[in-house]
């Protein structure tokens, strides 16, 4: 094991073998590595930090591999990560992604990383947010993230993203269903991917009908773009795009750790409680005060009280 | 403002104008109104609690107002919660439910409570347990609880439920979604509601396949009903459905206070939590914290240790 000074020395040099080994660590609650990462905290805020999301199939792979790619020949250092979800219910993960990126001809100064933290309470958010840390630290100038999916923990991945790119597909319906649900509130940019397919311009058209209506922030009005991301086709417009929203964060002081706000630190606050939780001396309180519940000898809001204290007590000890 | 103990009596005898205003107490964090449900509980457990969940527009209301119906026909004392879920990003709420229910020509021996908690931190789901807890103890003998949309908040809502209804409707592409999404885990019963508009057979196949594929739990498999809530058909199998589910979970002892278990006793610590943070004296030292955090005086988890300390104590202060 390496010293901490090493640690920090050998990250914010840049050296990826170093960060990747770290970021495991952080995955598994390493109390070492997070005392690290405190420190590594104070080296970053330079990073710009993008999130590409929207429904399983809409390309957002590929789509991410086209941006990282054009980014990188800007002469821009480049992090990616691939969150694999699980899903809430039954634990399963989308796979392949991790596979198409290996495929895509980036060199190693695209440091990419899979998330692969499954039905861990809290996890995937922590174990991102940890992973952007890092890069950050390092000296990545762009942080992607990509996320599969739109549910809470996606929304919840995607409070530390300066800019979010909603990638939505033609003719699926996936629009209607994003206005409805109001995913429409978390995209600075809007793709049209598979814009070949019959469709898109109608898409496109509605989603920018429902964004004329929706009273977004007056600062940032959200454009659509229309892309194929298997040809390329609609990359550079989109590039343009993209860089039009780091000019307007820089020039209204969005970058960097202004991003930081009450809504994200609530979040960790959060993730920090549910990850106490999961430790084995919380899980054995959890089924005796159940048990006491059952029995009528407490009710839900005092057991409730009596977990959230034993978390705390278990977090400061864990430190 | 009446004694704890004529708020007791009163709605242990199942006065429904009293429970009503009381409910309204405990939305608004009234703390006396918590001790006194504290007390409540220990004479709860009793109630049959049914979700009805699914997609906007897939008739949920007017489903459970059959079922509601149906159930007081029986002699069945019912209690309604309809939770008027806020978008987590606009604040806006579905309506025209309310409007609905009360055409519905139901007597007031089923009491009908409308959620109108928007956009507070954890209120949707603490609210609605609430509901529940007052229901079961002024006799109620089942809640029906009709919730909108399937996102978390939602799920957290359903965590209380004994029965969970999924409703869904034939070529709307929900079934497909359900499935994908994971959904189709929440449901202990599913119906395709508007079953005579097209595909409704094909609709009910792909989601009995869906289910035979899914590793379900192997002591109950969930069966799939075919109704037009708007006419009544289909109900009668429907309820036949639901009391088969009833009779499982007295046959398994998952009736009443077992259904309390170490997930929703996390959900209720989560939402005391979020809870605290909203009081003024929290907001205010979050505010702190977040400059702290991003002029480097303070990493994040730092800062988020300090505010779940505060958040105890001001749980501890204000019970």
């Amino acid at each position: 094991m390496f010293s901490k000074e090493h640690w920090i020395e050998k990250i914010l040099e840049g050296h990826v073998p170093t960060a990747a080994r770290f970021i495991t660590l952080l995955e598994n609650r390493d109390q070492k590595a997070r005392a690290i990462l405190a420190e590594l905290f104070l080296h970053s805020g330079r990073a710009w930090v993008v999130g590409v999301t929207g429904s399983p199939g809409a390309g957002k792979s590929v789509l991410s591999c086209r941006i990282a790619q054009r980014l990188h020949k800007r002469g821009l250092k480049v992090g990616v990560i691939a969150v694999d979800p699980s899903s809430a219910f039954s634990g399963g993960a989308i796979l392949g992604d991790r596979v198409r990126w290996e495929k895509s001809g980036l060199d190693s100064d695209v440091f990419i990383r899979s998330m692969a933290t499954r039905g861990r309470l809290g996890g995937l958010s922590a174990s991102t947010r940890d992973a952007v840390t890092v890069m950050d630290a390092m000296g990545r100038d762009v942080v992607l993230i990509e996320t599969v999916g739109v549910g809470q923990n996606e929304i919840d991945v995607l409070e530390i993203a300066h800019t979010t790119i909603l990638v939505l597909t033609p003719g699926q319906g996936d629009e209607v269903q994003a206005v409805k649900s109001g995913v429409m509130e978390i995209g600075d940019i809007f793709v049209i991917n598979k814009a070949d397919q019959p469709g898109a311009d109608k898409s496109a058209r509605e989603i920018r009908h429902a964004l004329s209506l929706s009273g977004r922030q007056r600062d940032w009005m959200p454009e659509v773009f229309l892309t194929v991301a298997t040809t390329g086709q609609g990359a550079d417009e989109l590039m343009e795009g993209l860089f039009a929203h780091q000019k307007y964060l820089c020039q209204n002081s969005l970058m960097g750790a202004n991003k930081f706000n009450e809504r994200l630190l609530v979040s960790i606050a959060t993730d920090l409680m549910k990850e106490a939780i999961g430790g084995p001396a919380i899980q054995n309180l959890l089924a005796d005060l159940v048990c006491t519940v059952r029995e009528k000898k407490a009710d839900p809001y005092a057991a409730a009280r009596c977990l959230m204290d034993a978390c705390i007590k278990a977090d400061e000890n864990g430190r």
